[in-house]
């Protein structure tokens, strides 16, 4: 498509383009925006290598000739990223339809960014908002991300530590994630550290004493009930060294009888300050269920089913032109694609959200278009100014204490997200006139 | 967990642990063994950077003080991979309980590499899995993969890209896959070209300007009937030039119907030979269920529910101890891993598979320990040999040609793994031995 642009000399061609979803992910009321870190790393690395114009260099087409043309090569080679990007910030809960970023600026820009900024925002705007459910199922209770081993791939593993975080996850045992994005890091021990010892309670008498002080027990490797007996019997060795133990794991078998019995042992033996920990397949649903059933849980270790959004593993967003004009002296042409569906027909303009809020709630949010000669406000924040940065980035802790608040904010009904008048008329318009003349 | 066996000072200790599945994904009858490639570069760079060093030295417990001793962090700085690996090559169709990969080294770096093995191993073993049912349902025709937009994060792309095509597939629209492994890339334009356009007509001629020979044009960014009978336009226009229009991609509707319609009007105009690509949302059982009812299409464009294995984005699979000797002079001391649930106890050894055929089919397959002086032969091969590389991988090529042979070999019905009766005897005295007491 760049090469087409390009080749109809209309490559220069200025566009606006949003990204946006249609859908709220796992069939609840909200997205947690994520993504915009690793989108403004990439955006400031925007260039072809040599080595990258030379693989394009080698591709043929179907006749067995060159596909790219030496001119556009030497273009590719040169180009430069020199667009506008405005974004809502990371951890802003949006709805469907809603801009999470705008882009505007040469056509062959926006469209060779569209796969990559499509690929981060829908990964990373799903995991950060499967976090934000299970950190609300779980009450306020610490969440540990422990996906790394059936995440997709490594990159899918550090994307994602990065964007259940900002959902709310209080560590991880992703030690790279901790080490690239500085998340704390937690862990336990395995099956295979007590299955390398003679007997289990040797097994835990070893883990006390490399880590007096960072002690969880995982107790369900033989039979968990005198599993918890043997961590008893070493904490007790602990705590006349000085020392407390932190808790034990449950991971398998009914883990909500297993906790209340737990928890009566561990209170009968003067530990009632060590935590439960529990794991094995959990996601929102299961930490709620187990709640009500009265299970005595203090910590959560969710991996497989946060990490890879199991129930929903991809967000439908989509990336689609609203205006373009041949140059600046010009006005801009609205575009929208029409759809039989009507939930599919995308919004014309440059789009921007005003959010209404009543008594501290977020009430209704509006989308206009700023090209209209409304105000530019919104959620939706400069982030780059033909192709410089203007936007600073808060730390990932910031960013994490934003999102629980704005998520705090968000009603339990179905949220109102409406066009303003102005918008609406071109859209109707828009629509009329496309299905005439196409 | 390392930690501990340094402090204990069993970090030498020689272990043998075995990467398996329990059960088969998408429930099916096979999986596709892949990722070793991955894991060959990754054994080869096994090394602690300062930076990794200082950021564990960072690291603090519970207690404010620093987690790791100053030895154990000399240790790791010096820490080289000198383990064996055997491992089943790329491609093979493999059982659930059969190992993957078995490595065999002191525990410390057995345990240092569970997490990244079964990382790679779990996603691309499902992928190629995925893209071999999804080859299997398209019979034969071409499959695009079209995955990166949705994908989770830019390495969960590219990894799948490779674990597809090993599976099956014959392109990908990943043009970084294209780069780094060689796979064929193929795509065709989007909507947004032909909403850049004053009409739909002028998009389809501006893209046969720029690829005379490789036009797939996108037909139902308006209605698609319309858009057929344009690119049938375009494509008279194409062959007085003395090029051929290659074909048109359907991505919405009910292409079933809307194929056998473009088929109809295709031929009528003397395009015959022109494909019908289908995209949207496709996954084995649409493809099958598409070619049931007659569907018309000669090319599969494939994405989200491949690369993200949508209706199971996670192998299960597992990284077990089955042996461990304090040094080279002793005998190795058998382990498994016990639970109430009979299927998820592991088995002990070291592991080999023998395979017997019938008729050119597999016929059934047994595991074997390696340990009680049988052959060591099997389809665990050597990879590495005390740290070194004694395995040179084939090409991707060649890897997806021999997937596609062996998956011919695999029955239909539910395939039998039998323990031979050693294994069989030692594993139910482990069980014995280890209820009693643990």
């Amino acid at each position: 498509m760049s090469y087409g642009y390009f080749k109809e000399q209309t490559h220069h061609h200025e566009a606006i383009f949003h990204l946006f979803f249609r859908k709220n992910p796992f069939a609840g009321n909200y997205a947690i925006a994520c993504g915009l870190g690793p989108i403004i790393d990439i955006l400031q690395n925007f260039t072809f290598s040599q080595v990258d114009i030379e693989y394009l260099k080698s591709l043929t087409g179907n006749d067995q000739r060159q596909l790219f043309s030496a001119d556009f090569l030497k273009y590719l080679e040169k180009l430069e990223f020199t667009c506008d990007l405005d974004a809502v910030v990371e951890g802003t809960p949006l709805f469907p339809h809603e801009p999470i970023l705008r882009i505007r600026g040469p056509i062959i820009q926006c469209q060779i960014l569209e796969t990559i900024l499509l690929n981060i925002i829908n990964f990373q705007t799903l995991i950060a908002t499967k976090a934000a459910r299970i950190k609300a199922a779980a009450g306020g209770d610490p969440v540990m991300e422990f996906g790394l081993r059936r995440a997709q791939g490594i990159d899918g593993a550090l994307s994602a530590s990065r964007a259940a975080f900002i959902g709310g996850t209080d560590s991880t045992s992703n030690v790279l994630a901790g080490k690239q994005f500085g998340i704390p890091v937690k862990g336990t021990h395995a099956h295979s550290w007590v299955m390398s010892f003679p007997t289990e309670l040797e097994s835990f008498q070893a883990y006390a004493k490399a880590m007096p002080n960072n002690c969880i027990f995982l107790v369900d490797t033989y039979d968990t009930i005198e599993g918890i007996k043997k961590a008893i019997l070493v904490a007790e060795n602990l705590r006349e060294q000085g020392h407390e133990m932190l808790g034990i794991r449950l991971d398998s078998g009914d883990m909500t009888a297993l906790s209340i019995a737990a928890r009566e042992l561990l209170d009968g033996a003067g530990f009632a300050q060590a935590n439960i920990v529990a794991s094995n397949d959990l996601d929102e649903y299961a930490i709620a269920k187990m709640k009500k059933n009265g299970a005595k849980i203090d910590i959560w270790g969710v991996g497989t089913k946060l990490v890879t959004a199991y129930d929903q593993p991809a967000l439908g967003g989509v990336y689609k032109l609203a205006a373009l004009r041949q140059s600046e002296r010009e006005d801009f042409k609205y575009t929208l694609k029409l759809s039989e569906d009507v939930i599919k027909i995308s919004n014309p303009g440059s789009l921007q959200i005003k959010r209404i809020m009543e008594k501290g709630m977020f009430s209704k949010d509006i989308l206009f278009n700023t090209l209209d000669g409304a105000t530019a406000e919104g959620l939706l924040i400069p982030i780059f100014r033909r192709g410089k940065q203007v936007y600073h980035a808060p730390s990932l802790r910031e960013i994490q204490a934003f999102a629980k608040r704005e998520i705090e904010k968000v009603p339990n009904e179905t949220y109102p997200v409406e066009l303003d008048p102005l918008l609406l008329k071109l859209k109707l318009s828009l629509m009329n006139g496309a299905k005439e003349q196409k």
